[in-house]
């Protein structure tokens, strides 16, 4: 066999999804975790212990490597860079990843290549937040520019007073501040679709996403009422920024859906909560689809298997034993698909998702609330 | 988390395929390899190298083990009986395991429970052959009790000088000749369940499949034409046979169909070469059902998703480098399912196997072919 090996920086559940599908597969797979009890290294063959921002470390993982790619996007641009010179490919390249590390680098490339964005502005200082607000009125998001995920590093800013609190939070090395317009909409939607280096590209079904507290709680698939005109629009919009941005593997486009219009929110360039219900529920799922385009192999189909596919996060919450709730959880639905990453439990960590497929989602999403609520010990019957 | 962990004993592509659904279930799983280059060993975190009978290396794996389970069923059973007496559970248990490894034990406990076999007798001397062939009739089966797999002991006989060069075969210890009946059938089926020590079961769609000198070569899921009491009577059989065997973990049982009748051919009580479609055409592989039901946790939903699936075997064949089929493989066909063993390529090997699910089997068959037929390097486009 002269199979390829795919190196994923980042040992979390992304990865540890992405190993099962490497596994299928047949190709080489080896993680660069931070730590032996990392979801990924858990079960991972081939795994390096270090750190994403430690370049001997980076340097070290990259030795006969076909293409790294990333659990997550924490990695600095000139470490990539630097690995990029070695021969390694690197997949989202810099260039590319560097829209999903920066969030006025992203706004900038939307608005260049015309894909609507919330109105937005890089602010300093609260005079330039006041000025915004006058423009887009309150409420105001307040980001990070970097460093921020699953909520951190975004808040919704309703005076003057409070975005002088949230200013006075200490950036990280490089973050700057941008103020965003806060849009009303009806609902989130997300539109994932892989694009390999050469070309090709294949859109999912969008998904319907239910963010609590920032954390993605809750994915139905395909967006229920969502009319076909808008769910084509919003896969051509990832279409668009994955072929514009030069994104490989995987993109995730969250949208704001105000009924009316369509704003772009987050690009996430990975494998992404929002296309946990592919494992099951599509042909190909979103992981084994990352690792065939970051090989640059042929796509995989990207279409559903079920009517409908409802994907419900396990967040962590008073149970601290996540296997004492199999029995339980198994027992009264045969048909429920359960996956554990192996993570300490805390409150709010994602710990584990439950998918369930079927022709009425109003009643998958009652079979998933209800695993997932068992698992966290909000329920015990 | 307390998740327990299951031990497999022999690193091949069934103990590869478990490791996926160990990943996804978040519990422990060790596998005991033969060699760091065994299917599983290549990509499970806790490996032990060691001979599946060198009681040392087995008591050394049962260290933690919550159970031990099987990708073979070469352990010798008094080995298994002494890591019971340490507490392990071994699932199956010794007793019920040796029905798998004993086709004399087997045929004997089929009888006496009432499940119609061929036709046997226990023979060591040509006289008996002869003897048994005027009461079944040539040709006639002669099997050696143990060590077979794959049509390996296994020689369809149609004089005596045949029978008399068979029988000239050194025995491997501890084996008996066992002659048998030659069915006439029409197709060959299997009959796939699962059964939990508390004693719950569930049974699998019936499979057709197809052998070429002794290796499955291809199963299509249902079996078609198979009227709905011929199937139900075959996983009867199969449900019975995990009852009154105490089988715990996955059985398979290859039926004879002769249009007419079903004759039990053999028994194997694991994940089976027949159920890997499973992983994609069912709700509950059997990979996942057999570390659910070993664990004894409540067992999954084993109907299909799809109207048909089928599975084809890659056998090794001309072509020595199966990565570099992919491109071919997966741009013609998007929707196929590849699954590669990592293993090196000999000729008739089992190196992996492809799954494509769908409305029409014929239309599926030819689809799988191809694809097989490529990665053997027997067709080139």
């Amino acid at each position: 066999m002269s199979a390829p090996i795919v190196g994923m920086i980042g040992g979390g559940q992304l990865a540890r999804m992405s190993a099962e599908a490497a596994t299928a597969l047949g190709i080489g797979f080896r993680v660069l975790a931070q730590s032996p009890t990392d979801p990924a290294a858990q079960v991972v063959r081939d795994i390096h212990i270090g750190a994403h921002d430690d370049i001997e470390a980076l340097l070290a993982f990259a030795q006969g490597l076909a293409v790294i790619t990333f659990d997550h996007e924490h990695v600095p641009p000139a470490y990539l860079e630097q690995l990029e010179a070695l021969g390694v490919a690197v997949r989202p390249g810099p260039s590319a990843l560097f829209h999903a590390q920066d969030k006025i680098h992203m706004r900038q490339s939307l608005t260049d290549i015309g894909v609507r964005c919330p109105r937005w502005h890089v602010v300093s200082a609260l005079d330039h937040v006041t000025e915004f607000a006058t423009e887009v009125n309150w409420p105001v998001v307040l980001k990070t520019s970097r460093g921020g995920y699953d909520g951190r590093g975004v808040w919704v800013i309703k005076s003057a007073e409070q975005a002088a609190e949230v200013l006075a939070t200490p950036l990280t090395p490089g973050a700057q501040w941008l103020a965003e317009e806060h849009i009303d909409f009806i609902q989130e939607i997300c539109a994932q679709v892989a694009r390999s280096p050469h070309g090709q590209a294949v859109a999912y079904p969008v998904a319907r996403t239910k963010q609590i507290d920032g954390i993605c709680a809750e994915v139905v698939v395909p967006c229920p009422g969502l009319v076909p005109e808008r769910a084509v629009q919003a896969q051509e919009i990832a279409l668009r920024i994955a072929r514009d941005l030069n994104v490989t593997g995987m993109l995730a486009v969250e949208i704001f859906d105000t009924g009316a219009e369509l704003f772009v929110n987050e690009l996430a360039m990975r494998p992404h909560n929002s296309g946990h219900w592919s494992i099951e529920g599509a042909v190909t799922s979103q992981f084994e689809n990352h690792l065939r385009a970051v090989l640059d192999l042929p796509l995989g189909d990207p279409h559903a298997v079920a009517p409908y596919a409802v994907m419900v996060n396990i967040l962590g919450g008073e149970a601290d034993d996540l296997y004492s709730a199999y029995r339980h959880v198994l027992a009264r639905d045969p048909g429920i698909k359960v996956h554990l990453y192996g993570k300490a439990v805390r409150p709010g960590r994602k710990l584990g998702h439950v998918t369930v497929m079927g022709e009425d989602y109003e009643k998958l999403l009652v079979r998933g609330r209800h695993a997932a609520d068992y698992f966290a010990g909000v329920i015990d019957e």
